[in-house]
């Protein structure tokens, strides 16, 4: 697989320098591996960072802004930050009012993110976590204990976010995020592997003529291999598997994400598959985003994330939010 | 290649399905290949109206809304739109002070848009025309006569959109238009074939370890097959190969666009590389956009194009746009 880089070892900092001349709105540090905010901290409000392995984007960078993260911090590819980015992020955004660190579930985002949060809260930054864990496929996992996280985490991200933003204190927005995470669901089909820029091929083997259902964002084992699916067939079981863990029973936010290899035009396309399958089985789309946003490198395929959305979590949605990658009502 | 589709045959339809569903501010007209914003026409507003083959998205459909297009015409995937197409968006987006059609320099889409010029005029619809052709890479090609039409339209369609949601009256749109369309330049390097849902395989061979500069948003030739080059290396050509055919004499609007296939992070470190190379050569970039904006349905690769902006076009750029794939300032 031919690879648009220099060197596998640069490609983190090539893309921080690239990002960094792309966005003056943000400050980027290459060298110590910080997306944040220019105008951080925002005196006596709470702030929000997250970070996660690389190949993922436009998560977490992207999502940096007024309404959303105040900081993200990107490890190498497929591999977790180390938690003295992440005491540096909260040193960097904590307002006076706390920092909310937004974790999805993989063993070392969370085992770094929780010594960062013991070297912070040394340091004087009070902190709180959240865990996202909204992948249905499986339970355990190649870098995961429990369930992986994946498209929830914008939901969380945007929505604690706007939290945030109204003034609300730690305690409160850590308890919307918790509340967001909980009511996030996702699964995910591959076409194809992605490939790694230091491996430079496919990470994994998935022939011609098949899929994989309930794929993970860094090609991990799903639920299990099939014959080649139409857009229809993929919808119906992805809607399934969602809709068999929670079945909603409020209007949903809809995430339906490229993985990073297959044309906006297939997206839209499955996106009215989804839409059918949800329609057929009496759930209501709110809101509804369609495009790359947690995506895995190169690989063709998509997922399917639902938020179920009450009143309040709909308004903070619809909030005016800032970044690279989502932006409205500003 | 596998593809995320039901099949063939409908993949235009099933996309603007999709679209339908995820955009209640669009009116899709399915049957009729139509997508126009909501609130039209807007009376007193000039109309842009624009179109072509599919399998280039978010390109055009994204760019409806306020501040752009009023509305697009998708044919089907890499084939021109017919006129009656285009003569119903003209009567649907028309609020009395008439209409410019947007086109980029394939026989096809010229010579489909003049009769639906015609046609529109005989029905009352002042029109006027601007044709983008701002691939430097080669002269007559594929489906060409002259050069190509390809990122440049991005900017026709945001600048001229502002200068119409500002009340300009046609001749002003379409002189600004025409303007924009001489001050753009665009380059585009393919790593990989796209693949067409009619053929269900690269549509041309680009063998392992060799890449293609000059390529066209179809696979067509472009000016040279080379060895595998770095990031570093392509930035310098591409940048070479603009510069060499417009030295910009006023701060440029740069856009790194992705061919369909290419991850985020790649495009980010390319988009580094490009900045260098143009600091080296004196252009001043004022703006700067990156992802996934004029496509080639999955082809990895990504093109490069700048807009030479004098305060005018630098602040019609910033003007408020509110579309599918392009939003700020509102």
């Amino acid at each position: 697989m031919k690879q648009l880089i220099n060197v596998p070892e640069t490609v983190v900092a090539d893309a921080l320098r690239g990002m960094a001349a792309a966005h003056p709105e943000l400050t980027v540090d290459v060298s110590a591996r910080l997306v944040v905010r220019r105008d951080a901290p925002v005196a006596g409000k709470v702030g929000l960072v997250s970070g996660g392995g690389s190949g993922h984007e436009p998560l977490h960078g992207g999502f940096v802004g007024p309404g959303m993260l105040d900081a993200a911090c990107p490890g190498e590819v497929f591999t977790s930050p180390v938690p003295d980015q992440m005491v540096k992020a909260a040193a960097a955004v904590d307002g006076g009012a706390g920092v909310l660190f937004v974790v999805k579930n993989y063993t070392g985002d969370v085992l770094n993110f929780d010594m960062a949060a013991e070297l912070a809260e040394d340091e004087g930054v009070q902190v709180a976590k959240v865990l996202v864990a909204d992948d249905v496929a499986v339970v355990d996992s190649t870098f995961t204990a429990g369930r992986r996280g994946t498209g929830g985490t914008l939901f969380v991200e945007k929505i604690a976010g706007a939290a945030a933003d109204e003034g609300a204190p730690l305690d409160r927005v850590a308890w919307i995020a918790r509340k967001v995470a909980d009511s996030c669901r996702s699964f995910g089909v591959a076409l194809t592997a992605c490939t790694t820029p230091a491996k430079g091929s496919p990470t994994f083997d998935l022939p011609d003529g098949e899929l994989e259902l309930g794929i993970g964002i860094h090609g991990e084992p799903g639920r299990e291999r099939r014959g080649m699916m139409t857009a229809r067939e993929i919808a119906d079981a992805t809607v399934d598997a969602l809709l068999t863990d929670l079945q909603p029973t409020a209007p949903v936010l809809l995430l339906v994400n490229g993985m990073g290899g297959t044309p906006l035009l297939e997206l839209y396309g499955f996106n009215a598959e989804v839409r059918r399958a949800l329609d057929a089985r009496g759930v209501v789309v709110a809101r509804t985003l369609v495009g790359n946003y947690v995506t895995s490198l190169d690989m063709a395929g998509a997922s399917v994330t639902f938020c179920q959305a009450d009143e309040e979590l709909l308004r903070l949605w619809d909030a005016p939010v800032r970044t690279a990658a989502l932006r409205w009502g500003v």
